[in-house]
């Protein structure tokens, strides 16, 4: 992988943290060291990251700018060089300039990791999929949270993570895990 | 409902009804009856109709121009003044005028049917949200079909479009009956 490969993280930041310090469960405890271990690998090979984050402007929430949930997570803290961008939405392309910073550089392969995996992880992923980039989603980059449904169903955390892996896959991503990707940063 | 309020009609095309007819196993065989019964109370209300077409450009798609697969179902045809839009993509955003012609009109309401519920149709509908529209997601107006994710999951069809309901909810859009849009519209 060259400079036309970017490392996307998405939305990692205290809120997240502050929840699973609530015990909410979750599927997929490793995705931080994975995702630490993927941004070394970027870091060692000088490829562009770019760090996306949420500001919310809805009052209840705990990203809004301000509040304790608001700011990266430390294992995720930018470095001098690399890319901070910040959304109000789900997707990372709507209401940002991601797009035509990605196209500036060249970049055509996004490697994308982040949360939740079905909201913005997801959203993010399936745009970028439609806009035609190479998107890699990383199925062990990612977290997801338990849901209802209006129907009343109770979806658990792995089966709303796995259900994103089969929506995206093929359709609008190649989902691989991050030991894959490093194999071909490295390669 | 009023004028700022549409109907869209996504990817009702022939290659699902053929799908269908080979015994495909689907979810909400009635969709295709409360979208026709949406389209009727639309068209007596005179209230704007947009039909969303694939067109797509991959060789061996049944969606592609000239392809059995891709006309659009007799019961979902457009009547004169209403607009149909065609895309190559899953969201109908991207690479279209759509919500150029939206805001153009005024509309800020989008009532969301077709298929398929995870792919499309979700796909559509996060993006409308994301964007600012208000996005009524008919639970009973779309249908998806099983799917095998990359780690083994076999995910039927239920289990997909229960899932895209609750990936939507309160996040992209709300999630409404047919018969809860129309009980709206002739209020």
């Amino acid at each position: 992988m060259a400079n036309d490969t970017a490392l996307l993280l998405i939305d990692i930041q205290m809120a997240f943290a502050h929840r699973d310090q609530a015990d909410a469960a979750r599927s997929c405890p490793e995705a931080e060291q994975n995702i630490a271990t993927l941004l070394t690998a970027f870091r060692e090979k000088d490829l562009p990251v770019f760090h996306i984050w949420h500001n919310s402007t809805e009052s209840s929430s705990p990203f809004r700018p301000g509040e304790p949930g608001n700011p990266v997570q430390t294992f995720a803290a930018p470095e001098p060089g690399e890319i901070v961008i910040t959304k109000q939405v789900n997707s990372a392309f709507i209401g940002t300039d991601l797009e035509e910073q990605l196209r500036e550089r060249g970049i055509t392969r996004l490697i994308i990791t982040g949360a939740t995996a079905n909201h913005c992880t997801e959203t993010t992923t399936r745009t970028a999929g439609n806009l035609g980039f190479d998107a890699i989603y990383v199925s062990d980059g990612v977290w997801a949270y338990g849901q209802r449904g209006p129907d009343g169903v109770v979806h658990s955390p792995q089966a709303v993570h796995s259900m994103t892996l089969a929506n995206l896959d093929g359709e609008f991503a190649r989902v691989m895990t991050a030991e894959e990707v490093l194999r071909e940063i490295r390669a």
